[in-house]
């Protein structure tokens, strides 16, 4: 579904054209046209595969979809993979955006992601200066709002980790804890897969042979580069912490069995010496002289209760109890 | 076995040739040839490396097979060695093909495999332009299908994860859990073993110094790079689940056994209070007074009971049951 | 908070000057400007953007905040973020300073930190030598002081460490050292995200391209590498012991566990016994011979303490007791 | 010991030499001389030195021995340590063989391996062709040969590892098979010291710079690379496999606790239940009706028994029996 | 405090010669000066910069100690950092060497160790023709043995290893093998902060662009380089091994304590029979005939034996006891 199809030139935008037109505006000097699709289909993408000459492999990555990050050249065209994640009850939602972009022309095409871009271009067409770079600054634009997006989410994954530290070292949630670790991880893994390869991919549009397109705005990828990086190092930081938290709640559960053997031992203790106590003196032998002793029952109690607390004593001593 | 040898001109099928008449048309302009063989005999690759040309150690290699998957270049032949991956009854069955690349001709060895590569020469020769780029791209084609038989092998192993994932927070299913994630764990690896190897090899395929053969399709080796890649991020990523789910299974048994130990503890204490208070009144002191009142049995009865009570409902306050 | 502002000449102090005669100085040769703010306002950053002619992504990147350590290259203007690591009451607390270096300008900016670099401004006027070599070496000493700060915390690390250790091996700490492992560990982490990436990127400006600000310093930002990749390598060390101590602590855990069901199993064996025996001769058999002898009971007792004391023994030997 | 010293001429042996004409044959063109010693004493090490001016850094580590596995170059002098693993008793042992290699000599020199390099001088000299190469195709020969030999050893070591993990499943076997995993690392340890250097050394003789002597033979180089290349992925994953296996094995040893657990607390709940009733039974009160009934000791068995058989089909019913 | 001060010339020694007059002795030609400090006052160090014109960083560091291993250039200077590992009552104590090395003078400052260096400088003296190799050969005699002082505390470390995996699957050792590894571990933490920067530090000394002073010995740092190697590669293995070891050690005591759960049960199984039965025959009906049979008792002593008797052997088959 096409969004909008606009041309500008150095930096002002010139109309809203019809498909059919772009051609004729991308022959006109110090312009490009930017169009915004939604959900395409393979005929839309045909039809702009014919307006801006999009090289045939890119469209069928864009057509296929589930592709990982990736920032592709194709002679001057560049071909830009990026996945969109959105939280929704709790869950983590993966859409994908592919843009094409060739120094007249920027094309992004959203799949499966609710949120639009449209905060992107009102943003530009605010700022000319910027915006007089050309396409390479559009793609910039679009990079950065991607990967904004990915911040609250992962803050929210620390938020959750920290929560759950917090949890660790009560007792009893242990079961709890370990399912929530293990969600976690996964959606951090999830994450991984939409950051890393992008990052290692905008390394190559700034530093070293850096396309055409981006060479004007190069130092500005290198800001996307360094917000990536350091979502990446937080990502490790929580894999990380995780790993080792699952290691912490196992010890956890280790050491509450302990304690729980440690008290049936105590208790068993106990109550074993009572048991034995009164069985001696319910053996039915004739000569028992204790048994006919006028106090014998309170002495049997009272040597029974003593040698009991006696225990308890000793164990609530040991920390047993 | 020959399976089919055919010459090729400009893109289009010449004729289907005998093996005989092979280096005759390897000497026509732009025309090369591509023979396909299955569970070749020594003798049949002698034949062929007479016909080709081929490198010693290349046809040494195909003819003792049990390769690692790999991309070899002697002079201006490519020798590739992929893995393919069928899967039967629920295991893994692993062949291989080999294929020998020149700027004039391409011979496919399969072996161990039932499914053929007739598809392959389908699709190329119902596309005469594509054809027209030569035997890279029926490099390409061959590379391409091979990884595209990967796809539903990984997806059907992240669906057994996910199943997997699901049991292991139920109690009881720990034993068969931890040795589907075994089996799993031993599938991934000899996947990876198929994988990252190939793809290693393919970036070679598609940057730096490209082989001459390959030189005109090089778009298209980066696809198949591509897909490699991503396929081998599956697979690390589902290693990387089945090393936390390995774990998170074991610290689930750990706390299944704190739970077990908790309410054997209940249990038994319960019991213990009850069979001591019995063994008490149990013994033959002659002087036990309560033994004589006319409501002492039930008196007893009573507080066995209550005490027994009251313990089950402390247990159960504290969820020890 | 603007704190001071001062132009040198050839390695000596000109003046404490005003913000608004920046520029002024600046065109001056062989001057520099060393200008220092704290918790600096977007206003005042932009009133530094104009003296200095900053780069719009670094200023932008210093109101921003939460950067991790890094340094850019803005065409002959260098971007310096590190982080700053108090401790107080045995938690880090985490400031930054983002330091702007040109050939004749630096400006320091320092976020969220009581200490302050008036020390370093002392240091630097007492050596005017040193001072002599311009802007770069006033970056080699900023950079120089936050680095030591990083030594007498990690220190502090390795001394809690060690006092862990000790308590690893002893019985009944386990679930506070687990604890304080944890944290440790978090604070590890901390350290590092301030630390490698800041190695990282010391280790480009003095070897390979060093940037034109920092080449007459270089031998002396291989000091700071130094420095950091030592921090760096005893961080890792650190990190490494931690992982082991947790496996140890969770092994003595189970070895206690281990040594409670071996003392739980002799006490209850023992009392088993004795319980047996007692009941063997409750029983109301009208036979009996031994419950009419004279001596039947304390020969019961006997052979019940004698049966005791064996198992009692046995244990003992085994050193389940 | 001298085993043999022959001089070789355009692939065809020329005569067995005495080792004091061995500079004579050198001055002749496209001839080489290959001398084999065994256990070489210093004294005949010394007289190879000066034969052949080999470098005294590889003379010393030759008679040092307990070398790692490495190529290096000494200006035109090649020199390759190699470990020669054989397998006795189920122990892995452990010989060298030391290779000096240049233009016109090769001298091998084996330690520790009752295994002789025979077959590959046989061989060599069935095909003059190859061996016209010099002495490069010798020592590719002698590589071949010693990494041939690594191939049924790690078979080996892959077939004991699935017999493990058949044993993994099977309960009680849990000793016998972390001693075996144990065991088993450490042969695979062992040989990964044998196997990865050597690769990485290898690596240098078919790409890159290839040193003088190897580069008429440099594809047989990469053939060797590609072996130890396939050992060292193999090896990897029998290393990986075993750790997994060992965390099973883990596992396995927690669930057969949970289920001894779950038993002994079945059992002990039944067992309870009786020995509560009968104590309650065997209380001395004066006013029990029930014992006094004709059917009452019958009854109470009734009672016992059903409690206990209702207990027991609970306990089978939910898996605990 | 000095210990010697000898200027030597073409290999041979020209004499000992006061401080004072090291410059007269840096002027002549083929002449160098070799100067061996041991825990040097920052006044020695002041005195020995006049001289050779060392740079102030290098002393700065040497001054102030705790370095990690480095080879530092400072323009043609060598600043070179090994580490003195020496063993004392089965700990290790670290102290520090530090070389500087120019064209004609060598300088080495030990701090921290009793073993001095008098060995190499005796050596160096037996071997003129070596020695005439210059400042670069000294350098090397210095590293070479303090590498070879590294040996034999790495064989130690081995030897207690292997000791401690005897011990591994001996019951009942597992307090103590886990101390043991722990303690080893960190002794190799230690080991690889001497040998692995060092090593990586050394490669620079013999590969790529390697500094005037080592250009004429650079095949013997090679072999520095590789011992080095040598060590890091045991290292490594030794790391490995325990890690593998601590699992292992886990492993066995879960398998002991299932063991002794077994026990337990089976013990307590044979008990409660024994325990019930005699409860129930002490029970105080009224009619229960078997009371009267005159060998009542003896058949119930014998039902009972022959109950436990019968578990006893079920459990004994089962392998619980």
């Amino acid at each position: 579904m096409l969004i909008n199809c606009v041309a500008y030139q150095r930096g002002h935008k010139l109309a809203d054209i019809p498909v059919e037109d772009i051609s004729e505006y991308l022959a006109k000097p110090d312009c490009f046209v930017w169009v915004a699709l939604k959900d395409a289909t393979p005929e839309e993408l045909a039809k702009m595969k014919a307006e801006f000459g999009l090289h045939e492999l890119a469209v069928e990555d864009a057509n296929h979809g589930h592709q990982r990050p990736k920032v592709e050249e194709y002679d001057d065209e560049l071909f830009v993979v990026m996945h969109l994640i959105d939280e929704r009850d709790g869950k983590l939602e993966a859409g994908e955006v592919h843009v094409f972009a060739g120094h007249n022309y920027i094309l992004s095409v959203r799949n499966g992601s609710k949120r639009d871009f449209l905060g992107v271009r009102a943003r530009c067409e605010r700022e000319p200066k910027m915006l007089a770079q050309g396409s390479g600054y559009v793609l910039y634009a679009l990079m950065d709002a991607v990967v904004d997006r990915y911040f609250p989410i992962i803050d929210k994954l620390e938020t959750e980790l920290e929560a759950l530290e917090e949890r660790i070292f009560t007792k009893g949630a242990a079961r709890s804890n370990i399912r929530r670790l293990y969600r976690l991880k996964l959606k951090v893994t999830q994450l991984k897969h939409a950051v890393t390869p992008l990052m290692d991919a905008t390394g190559k549009l700034h530093s070293g042979r850096v396309p055409e397109v981006c060479v004007r705005s190069r130092h500005y990828f290198r800001d996307v580069y360094d917000h990536l990086s350091r979502l990446n190092t937080t990502l490790d930081g929580i894999r990380d912490t995780i790993a080792t938290a699952i290691q912490v709640n196992l010890s956890m559960v280790a050491i509450d069995q302990t304690e729980i053997g440690k008290r049936l031992a105590a208790w068993a203790g106990i109550f074993a010496v009572a048991t034995a106590c009164a069985g001696i003196w319910g053996m039915n032998f004739t000569h028992m002289p204790e048994l006919q002793w006028e106090y014998g029952y309170p002495m049997a109690l009272g040597i029974i209760a003593t040698l009991s607390g006696v225990l308890y004593w000793q164990f609530k001593k040991a920390r047993w109890l």
